[in-house]
């Protein structure tokens, strides 16, 4: 199911074993801060039993001072019975622990800036002060009844004597836990190592880190963290958050699986997981994403492929399965016969041998502009070769177009097609708009038994004569229900769709003759 | 123009400092195995030109033995008086360096597998086999005149002996460098250390390392092994590569240079490399990659923004100009006064101060379903708020609208509108199709000041009948150039477009009356 690198094991033979690390959420708090992503009170709800279910320790569900809906959404937790210690955010002010007082959850992460930078340029405000504000509020969330994690906002480039200072104060003032954030990802692990460990000799309360990927190291320095002794550990789902994000939660997870031997999350309900949070925030993991990127189990080229089918760990660091995620053989212009036979054994296609030659050429060759190759373009190559010298001809020309739209008007069109050599045929039909009627009355004109499985039209942005692509296609009921696609390129989006329509429906009554 | 933290240099002042680190860009051959990425010759060779033009040391711009357009490019390229030492990709077999050979290039980077697992499950060699293999092959090389570097693939995977036999093998067979990948992502940075440590003190050649994002330690790893004398480094641009992608160029030269002091490319040309890469793979980084993301430094939410205009250094690590990236206040659910206030400004909108609390609202309510929120739908609802009572009167109104369309016909359009209560206006027009001519004769019924500035139709996919979103943006060219927006949602194309444009001229009218 995994292996990872036997160097790993060795390197940590030195290092103390904590089993327990608590996982702190902040998807629906840090992440939800990022610019484009906004949730309704539903989408968060959903998230956080989402994030429940695959088994985080705290949730860090919202800033309860920063509206109402905050405040409900968090209420609503709070009653919801959930495995995870529901938090909110506070800054180090009465009034907004005040708000999170009114929700009835049971724990704050409060926080206020350590660093002379944020107190001199944001808070305007002294260390002294600083100080008596952390403590106060410290207390006063205590003396309410919550738990308390307190943190030291841009701690990776405060002062070492003032953070012992503050948060030997804060842990003497009753905090449960305090948080060391790396605020705008600028620390490297080796430092983290050492900041820790300064700080873990002086505290005895559990010490947080929450880490940002300004620089690409916040799994490393989580990580680092832990290996220093901070034993719980704030992330997000699929590394959302401020700018470049937070370290993920499926990497750490991962990482103190695969490495440590230590159990956080249900790891098979990954996949799922990072699918619904991309789904309601807007906010797609990059295809080269760790653990949850569409690329991160797919493989296309020949040596990667072959290796894959023979043992798929020569490629992988671990079964996809692991992760609640899927495995992708993907066809492009870098596979080798291996990827393409395995593919059309999938798709249940008879290929003579003594061509693949012949479709790993073409493959590649319409993969340079194309890019990868989906099953159905797969089939009319396939297709295509297969039949190569009847697809010549054309077997169905159009000859006539005509679309009448409007405002406050049922669309129609009428067509004259030539099948074969004379056989002509004209039909007229009405639809939804001006392709729905164009592509209608095609299909009446030539066959009934065509119907149209799929219809993508590529985004537009200019002026509004820009260009526009088409894909369609269509499924042929009575053959088997074979597909055939068509694709066209042009400036009328209304004759652009047509044209595809037509490419498609040459493609399957070539295939028909040749059946 | 850069604040990281001070534990860094703390943490670092242990280590050996090595100044001079090559970067080895493989954006062409591993980043160009990323499923759906094919580069065509033409692409290939202005990435290439753009990495020399950054500054990278070594260029492996493909794999010789892979095609005759592989060849072609590297060919090309050996002859373009680089900077960058080109370089191709070479399996340890004859064939392949022959094809390199060919090209007239003056480097290759051979490789084969040494895990156990590579040999028994891919290979189906003993290792004896492999280690005679790589000795035959270095030798065939060097005989050549090649420069050579060597890799043992899966090496982070491998037997330390074997590493170390093989390895001085190659090194006394001629290598110039060796290289350690970690090809499927599966070591931690200490283990790393530990591994290079050990190499270095068995070789004298230089010690290149290659490693793998999939558990999200590429960067860190490649660090570490820096740390541990490795003084060539395996990167590509914006982190592309096969599955989760390799160690991204960007990462490792800023975490370098902020960190080490190390200056490796041109750090003030990342920014426009990045969006040529993204550009010609059509695979663009995500928006929280780190240095490339175009979150990266974007800003939403008030305590941020606030942070931001007093110190951008609050909350960034170094000054986007440093890597040639840009700062982005956003307007969207999180914000506050202060951004809002500061787009305007940019904007040159004068707006009432007393209103701004309904602005604010405003905006929040609409970022809840409309995510982020652009200057040109900030300036529509800054309308909206200060001639609200105004704008719920429409001004002009559609009466009529009859488009006619086809194949091989030229798009005619026929509207009638009234302006105010009694002023009609009959008007007809062409267009490259039908969107274009409704467009036009609209403009001309009403008022030939108004241009189209922008036209966006959402990604349709589905069947024919799909719904589907248009907004425009119209400019008065008489009225100051000012722009008004319009949306609108609809099954019909041209209907759509047309509701869209109708929403964007009554804003436009609305605002010349109230001006």
């Amino acid at each position: 199911m995994l292996a990872v690198s036997p160097y790993n094991q060795l390197a940590l033979s030195g290092v103390g074993r904590i089993k327990d690390i608590d996982i702190f959420d902040t998807t629906l708090r840090d992440g939800e801060q990022v610019p484009g992503i906004a949730l309704s009170r539903d989408d968060k709800i959903r998230i956080a039993l989402a994030l429940d279910d695959l088994g985080v320790d705290i949730l860090e569900a919202g800033f309860a001072a920063s509206g109402k809906m905050e405040k409900e959404v968090l209420t609503k937790l709070g009653k919801s019975n959930l495995d995870a210690q529901v938090c909110s955010l506070a800054r180090a002010v009465k009034s907004d622990v005040d708000a999170v007082i009114d929700t009835g959850i049971g724990m704050v992460h409060t926080f206020i800036a350590t660093s002379d930078l944020h107190m001199e340029y944001k808070l305007k405000m002294s260390p002294e002060q600083v100080k008596s504000k952390a403590v106060e509020v410290v207390e006063y969330a205590k003396a309410h009844g919550l738990k308390v994690q307190f943190s030291c906002e841009d701690a990776t480039r405060s002062d070492l004597g003032f953070l012992k200072e503050i948060l030997t104060e804060v842990q003497d003032a009753g905090a449960d836990s305090v948080n060391i954030p790396d605020t705008v990802g600028v620390i490297i692990p080796r430092a983290m190592s050492y900041l820790i460990g300064e700080l873990k000799n002086t505290l005895s309360i559990p010490i947080s880190v929450h880490c940002h990927n300004d620089m690409g190291l916040a799994v490393a320095n989580s990580i680092a963290a832990i290996d220093a002794g901070a034993t719980i550990c704030h992330v997000c789902m699929n590394g959302i958050g401020e700018r470049c994000g937070n370290a993920a939660l499926e990497e750490i997870a991962v990482n103190l699986f695969a490495n440590y031997g230590i159990q956080t999350v249900d790891l098979s309900k990954i996949g799922q997981t990072s699918k619904l949070v991309e789904r309601v925030t807007g906010f797609t993991a990059a295809g080269n994403k760790p653990i949850v990127g569409k690329n991160a189990f797919a493989h296309e080229s020949g040596i990667h492929v072959h290796g894959v089918m023979n043992n798929s760990l020569t490629y992988e660091p671990f079964k996809p399965e692991l992760v609640g995620a899927d495995r992708a053989i993907v066809i492009g212009k870098h596979s080798g016969a291996h990827s393409i036979q395995g593919r059309l054994d999938v798709l249940g296609v008879r290929f003579p041998a003594e061509q693949m030659d012949e479709l790993l050429e073409t493959v590649k060759k319409i993969a340079i502009g194309g890019k990868m190759i989906d099953d159905a373009e797969l089939l009319a190559i396939v297709d295509n070769i297969m039949w190569k010298n009847d697809t010549k001809t054309k077997m169905v020309s159009l000859d006539e177009l005509t679309v009448l739209t409007g405002k406050n008007t049922t669309s129609a069109a009428v067509v004259t097609v030539t099948i074969g050599n004379s056989d002509k045929r004209t039909a007229a039909d009405v639809g939804v708009g001006p392709v729905d009627a164009a592509i209608n009355a095609i299909r009446k004109a030539i066959n009934d038994n065509i119907t149209m499985e799929e219809y993508k039209l590529s985004a537009i942005t200019g002026k509004s004569d820009s260009i526009c692509e088409v894909t369609v296609m269509v499924m042929n009921v009575q053959n088997d229900g074979a597909l055939s696609v068509g694709k066209a390129v042009g400036l009328d989006i209304v004759e652009t769709s047509v044209d595809a329509t037509m490419a498609a429906i040459n493609r399957d009554f070539a295939r028909q003759r040749n059946a």
